[in-house]
C-alpha cells in the first residue's frame, strides 16, 4: 500500500499501534517496568537532543508571543527532564492493573465465570503545551499494557517529536514493540479528526487542554472519549462557616495555582456570613491580589468588586478573579452550583455537620469537600502514584484517573460442552 | 415559558426528568423497593388496560406486514404482563448498588477521603420494539436510583404509552416523583436526535435495538453512549477439539435462538478437523435446518455449503445460517475474529490447554469461552439478576450490565481547613 498522504499515514500508524497492543498485551509485568527503566535512561543520557528541539519550540513561541505562563510551562532544563525520567520510574514501581481477577464463580452447570483485568487497546492522546505529557501518558501507557497515539500541541511539535524519537528507540532495546508508540507529528486539522472515528483502531480518546480542546474532541469524536479537566469550582461559605478555616481555604483554592482545573472560580456566600466577615474577607483578596466580581448584594458589602455577568458564573478564569455569588441557603448554593459547575471539584465550610452531609448528598461532582481545599483532586496528591487526567464524566472513571482507568474488563468461561 | 411545540417538549421532559433525579438520589433502599413493588402490582391490576393498547400496536402491525417472529416480541398477554410485574418485584429483591464505599482512606494532612457508589443521574434509553423493555429498564433505573427517559419504537407505541401512564399513576402513591419517568411519545426523528445532545440533562444513552439503530447513536450522540448488542459472534473449532462437544456446542449456539446478540455467526474451523469430520457436521446441520455459507477449502468437505462473500463473514445473519472459514491455525482464527468481530462473545472448542489459553488471552472481546457455548453472555445465565443490555465497548461496563453499571463514584473529602 502506498503512503501518498497524510490520511494514509495516520491510518497506517493506528493500525500499527493495534497490531503492537496485541503484543504488549501479552507481556509479563516485569518486561513493562523494564523497559520504562530504559525508557527513562534513555531519555536522561540524551537530554541534550531534546534541550535542543526544545529550543526551537521556545523561540517559534517567542515570536508567536506567547505569555510567560505559557512559556514556562513549555521550558524544558536538565532537571525537568530528569523528572519525566523518574515519573517513568516511579510508574514502574506502581501495581501492574491487569490480570487481575476482580471476581470468579461457578455456574450450576459447571461453567467457571472468571472476570479479569485487560489493557483498553489503544489509546488516542491529544494534548496541549506541556512536553511532559507525551512521557507521563507514555508511562501509564505502556504500564498498563496499551498502545498509545500521541496527537501533541504544535507549540510543543520539536520537543515532543525528539521525546518520542528517544522513547521509540529505547522500545527497541525492550520487550515492547516500538509500534507501541505513534506520534502524529502533522499539524493539520484533518490528521486530528481522522483520529475522532477510527473506532476500529482506537479504542478511547483522552483529550488534555483547554475548554475548546476538549469539546471539539467530545462533539465530533465517534471513538468513546474520557472526558477530562474542565474545572468550574465553587466553594460555598455557609452561614456557619468557621472564618479562619473559610479564609485559609478560598486564598488557597484561588491562588495556590489559579490556572489548574481544581482552581476556585466562584464562591457563593451565604449572606448573614458575608455581613458579618466583610472586611476580613475583603482584607484577605485585596492582599492576595485577587479581582473580585460580585452579584449586587455582593457589592453592597464589597464595593471593590466588579458587577458580575452570565459569563462569570459560566466561565473558568483561570486568574486571580474571582466571583462572588450571595444567597440565602444551602439549597440556593446547591441550585447554583447544579446550573454551573462542571461537576469537577466543589466544596463547603461549615460547621454545621448536617449542613455539610446535605451538601455532600446533593451536588453532584467528582470531587466534594467539607472543609478543605478543592486543590486536592489530583491523583499525586491523593496517593493514586501517577494520573491520565482528571475524568469530569461519570462513565468508566471520574476524579482523578490512575492506571486502573487504563483498562477494561473480559469475562473468561471455562467449560466442559455446556450448553443452554 | 409556552409550550409550543415536540422541541420544546422533549427539553421539558428532560428537564424534569433530572429534577427528579436529584430527589430520587436521596431516597432510601427500602423506599425504592416499595415503590417497585406498587409498580408491580398497578401493571398486573390495569394489565386490560395495557392489552387493549396492544392490540392497537398489533393491528398496525398487520397491516404494515410486519412478520410472526416480530409479532411474536410484540404481542402481549396477561401471563406477559406478570412477568414483567415479577421482574420489577426481582429487581426490588436485588441488592442496592448506590451508596456503597468503594475504598476510603486518610492522607497524611488527615484528609479523609471515601470513594461512594452513586447513580448516574438521567439515562435514556432508546429502543425498538418489545415492550418488556420499557418495564425492565425502568426498574433498574429507578432501583439503582436514576430518572429514565425512554424513546421505544414506532410499532409498539399504544402499549409503550400504557404501560408509562400505568407506572406514572402508580409512582404518585410512592416516595419517587412520577416525573423520573419520561416517555418520548413523538415519533419523529427530530424527538430522538434531540436526545443526543442533551449533554447537561442527560448522563448516558442506551441504545437497544438493531445495528442501525445503535450506529445511528454512536455516531451522532455527544451524550456519553453505553454501546450494546451487536454480535457477530464466532466459534473456532480446533485441530484437537472433541467431535461430540464441538457440535454440541455449534449446534445450540447457532439454533437455541439464532436472532439474539449471543447467537453463533461464523465456525472457524481447523482444516484437519473438518476433514476427519465433515460428515457428522454436515449431518448435524442438515438435520437442524441450518444453512452453511463456506469458503473453498469449506465448499470441498462440504458442497451443500453456498459460497461466502465479504459480507457473509462481515455481518450478523440473525438466522439459521451460518458460515463456514477454514484455517491452518489457532493465530489465523484469532486473526479472522481481530478482522470482523464485534468483541461481543467468542468460543474455542479444544482439547488442547495451552491453545484454549492462547485463544482465551489473545481475543479481544467481551466474553471469551473455552468448550462452552456463546448463548451464556447474558445477565440472567450468568447470574446478575437483570440487566441493561450488553456492552460491546470497552469503557465502563463490559458484557451484560448488572445495576452496578447504572452507577458512578462520587469522592467524599472531609477535613477541618485542609490545604495544599
Amino acid at each position: 500500500m502506498p503512503v501518498t498522504n497524510e490520511e494514509t499515514n495516520v491510518e497506517l500508524q493506528a493500525l500499527a499501534a493495534k497490531k503492537a497492543s496485541r503484543k504488549l498485551s501479552l507481556l509479563s509485568t516485569e518486561d513493562k517496568n523494564e523497559a520504562l527503566y530504559i525508557l527513562a535512561n534513555h531519555l536522561e543520557e540524551k537530554a541534550q537532543h531534546i534541550l535542543i528541539a526544545n529550543d526551537q519550540d521556545l523561540k517559534a513561541g517567542q515570536e508567536k508571543g506567547y505569555d510567560a505562563a505559557y512559556m514556562d510551562r513549555l521550558a524544558l532544563s536538565k532537571e525537568r527532564i530528569s523528572d519525566f525520567a523518574n515519573g517513568l520510574r516511579q510508574v514502574a514501581e506502581l501495581e501492574d492493573p491487569t490480570g487481575k481477577t476482580l471476581s470468579s464463580w461457578t455456574l450450576e452447570n459447571g461453567l467457571l465465570v472468571e472476570k479479569i483485568t485487560v489493557p483498553l487497546g489503544v489509546i488516542g492522546m491529544i494534548y496541549e503545551a506541556r512536553p511532559n505529557v507525551t512521557v507521563d501518558a507514555t508511562g501509564l501507557a505502556l504500564k498498563s499494557g496499551n498502545a498509545i497515539i500521541l496527537k501533541g500541541g504544535s507549540s510543543a511539535l520539536f520537543s515532543n517529536k525528539a521525546i518520542v524519537k528517544i522513547m521509540k528507540e529505547a522500545l527497541n532495546e525492550t520487550k515492547i514493540p516500538s509500534d507501541a508508540v505513534q506520534f502524529i507529528a502533522s499539524t493539520n486539522r484533518e490528521a486530528t479528526q481522522q483520529l475522532f472515528t477510527m473506532k476500529d483502531h482506537i479504542d478511547v480518546l483522552i483529550p488534555r487542554g483547554g475548554g475548546a480542546l476538549i469539546q471539539a474532541v467530545v462533539n465530533n469524536a465517534t471513538v468513546p472519549v474520557l472526558e477530562t479537566g474542565v474545572g468550574n469550582c465553587h466553594l460555598y461559605i455557609d452561614r456557619e462557616a468557621d472564618v479562619t478555616k473559610a479564609l485559609k481555604i478560598l486564598i488557597n483554592a484561588k491562588t495556590d495555582r489559579p490556572a489548574v482545573c481544581n482552581a476556585l472560580e466562584t464562591a457563593i456566600i451565604h449572606e448573614e456570613w458575608l455581613e458579618k466577615n466583610k472586611e476580613a474577607l475583603s482584607t484577605a483578596c485585596k492582599s492576595n491580589h485577587i479581582q473580585l466580581h460580585g452579584d449586587d448584594v455582593a457589592r453592597t458589602y464589597l464595593p471593590e468588586a466588579i458587577p458580575a455577568t452570565e459569563s462569570d458564573w459560566a466561565n473558568e478564569y483561570l486568574s486571580l478573579d474571582l466571583a462572588i455569588k450571595t444567597v440565602k441557603s444551602v439549597e440556593e448554593a446547591i441550585d447554583h452550583i447544579d446550573k454551573y459547575g462542571t461537576k469537577h471539584s466543589e466544596a463547603i465550610i461549615t460547621e454545621n455537620k448536617q449542613t455539610a452531609r446535605t451538601f455532600l448528598n446533593e451536588v453532584d461532582a467528582s470531587a466534594i469537600y467539607h472543609n478543605a481545599s478543592t486543590r486536592f483532586t489530583d491523583g499525586g496528591a491523593l496517593g493514586f502514584g501517577a494520573e491520565i487526567g482528571i475524568s469530569t464524566q461519570k462513565l468508566h472513571a471520574r476524579g482523578p484517573m490512575g492506571l486502573p482507568a487504563l483498562t477494561t474488563v473480559k469475562f473468561i468461561m471455562s467449560g466442559n460442552g455446556q450448553i443452554r
